[in-house]
């Protein structure tokens, strides 16, 4: 541990005792899956999903009744490095487009009756340059958590966590850097579209942001106030606050999974209920995925953040509830079983 | 060419002169989609897929309202010879739970609002034994693949197609080996749950259908009449008509992209305007679509049929169509682009 201040110490304690799976629902689930007029096993993956949203929203009937697409927006001193090809305005930009209706996440949202809500993080306030400095104070970027697990709090039963923020591929992949090693290249990609000379700046900011934080990194938490940025904390957070409140998390992208990776390395339990949505085509993405021994559902070459991806496989979770609470067994319907 | 009868004659001069995309259409959407509020190919495959939808109705504007689910039910002559570990009675079983909304499919198209009719051919006769004989006469085949053509006469703007019969991922196994070659251990897998001795007889089936019928299989069509099923040429007939009616198509699973395989080893520009919807569980599935070129949407286990890939495959087109339409342009939403 490399700091003493007090500002982190609540989630510390946090991240330490948090609430398990829910068996006794999970094996309901299981048990009532068997006997559905299907065969075992062929529903793949929507029989897994089914299985999770019981074991974390300790209900023996999955439902998904009020999913919401919680976004949240940053943004980055370290822009000033040049590393995206977008102004740091656009985040503000965005918010606006968000808020209109405009957006991508507005439509998907629109397509599977999802619920959004977008969080503004002081975007007139980048966080300092990682390149030169830490990104955050550590009462800010607990702050920032705090503010983060106030996302679910007008209620959700499944959480998609996306975000936007000009720069912020390259916080992601400084987290992953400094986290799991390896090159500056390995984890900066062309994010929203970053090629030649910003490419180039942009594994340049990492290289330099983790070498400069690099006696600093082996704690977690002081390694996403160093290299991360609010939308980091605050997406920490609200994982966080999700578990505590048996909400299941629908994970985004490349940026979103360094929140979770952070945790992750905190306590390799802490994203127990996190799904991953997609596997995003930034290829530092595929990596982080793998470090954290999880299985994305979708791979649609979509790189785009704001939650789609999340969004996308929400969907796929309100039908695998259907499927397991709605479907009839093979009493019910009067269906005959495997012979042999 | 092994048949001289007349019934298949019109099929096969409608396969040659199939309509082609709209490629007016396609290009305003690839030039509207990249005025969008987003980096230029961030979506991916939903990208993709909206300029998909517009090359196959020749709309510009593409749209998904009458979305359909058509699920052809078949009973297999090959059952005698026990290759599934469920009675043949289960197929008009499950077309009764169809009806009475208990299955998969019903949740899904629930969950997706997508339409569902279910087509029952002919379930007290079954085809004949593949292993033994045809499983057809040309006319009841070209009948059959009539009537699958009707499947689209209530109109859809986007028909997802797919099949239950038990038995049959037997015929799409001895399909598959007919067109392909290879061994029938390669093609045959375990389906609804085939296992042991009963995958045994499964594969053994497969290799004396294929073997009965080794000197008939050049021609397509004589090869589906003489390993198919009903619910395969009903299948062949609703991708025609979809082709000739302007509605793109979504192929389930297995079962399904044999009927396909079948169009396109007529002709290979016959399935252009079909979506693959996943890669099943069922090994054959994957070495098919490679056969066949074509990259599934969804990887998610699953292995259950009735369409339920294909539905979920149309939740996300429903998303993609959404999104290029709904989206605001940089213009219309005051967003800076790329500035290098």
């Amino acid at each position: 541990m490399t700091t003493t201040g007090l500002p982190f110490d609540d989630f510390r304690e946090l991240i330490r005792n948090l609430p398990g799976p829910d068996e006794r629902a999970a094996q309901a689930v299981r048990e009532r899956d068997a006997v559905l007029t299907k065969p075992a096993g062929s529903l793949g993956r929507l029989e897994e999903i089914a299985v999770w949203l019981a074991a974390w929203t300790g209900r023996a009937k999955p439902q998904v009744t009020r999913p919401l697409v919680a976004v949240f927006a940053g943004n980055h001193g370290v822009t000033a490095k040049g590393v995206s090809p977008y102004p740091s305005s656009v985040t503000a930009q965005m918010v606006e487009n968000f808020a209109a209706g405009g957006a991508a996440i507005n439509q998907m949202c629109i397509a599977y009756d999802l619920g959004l809500k977008v969080f503004d993080l002081a975007l007139d306030f980048p966080t300092g340059d990682i390149t030169e400095e830490a990104a955050m104070d550590e009462k800010t970027c607990a702050a920032t958590m705090a503010f983060g697990m106030e996302a679910i709090a007008g209620g959700t039963d499944l959480l998609c966590i996306g975000e936007m923020g000009i720069g912020n591929t390259t916080i992601a992949a400084a987290i992953c850097h400094g986290l799991y090693g390896g090159t500056a290249e390995e984890w900066a990609g062309p994010g929203t579209g970053a090629n030649g000379e910003v490419l180039k700046r942009k594994v340049a900011a990492v290289r330099a942001a983790v070498g400069l934080h690099r006696s600093h990194l082996k704690d977690p938490l002081e390694l996403m106030r160093r290299l991360g940025g609010r939308e980091i904390a605050a997406m920490a957070g609200a994982i966080l606050a999700a578990r505590m409140e048996k909400v299941p998390v629908i994970i985004d992208g490349y940026v979103a999974t360094s929140a979770a990776a952070i945790l992750h390395a905190a306590n390799p339990a802490a994203i127990d209920h996190c799904l991953f949505a997609h596997v995003s085509a930034e290829p530092g993405h595929r990596r982080v995925l793998e470090k954290l021994g999880k299985k994305p559902l979708l791979d649609l070459d979509m790189r785009l953040g704001e939650g789609t991806g999340a969004a996308l496989a929400a969907g796929i979770v309100k039908a695998a509830a259907l499927c397991h609470t709605g479907m009839a067994t093979f009493e019910q319907a009067g269906v005959s079983g495997k012979a042999n």
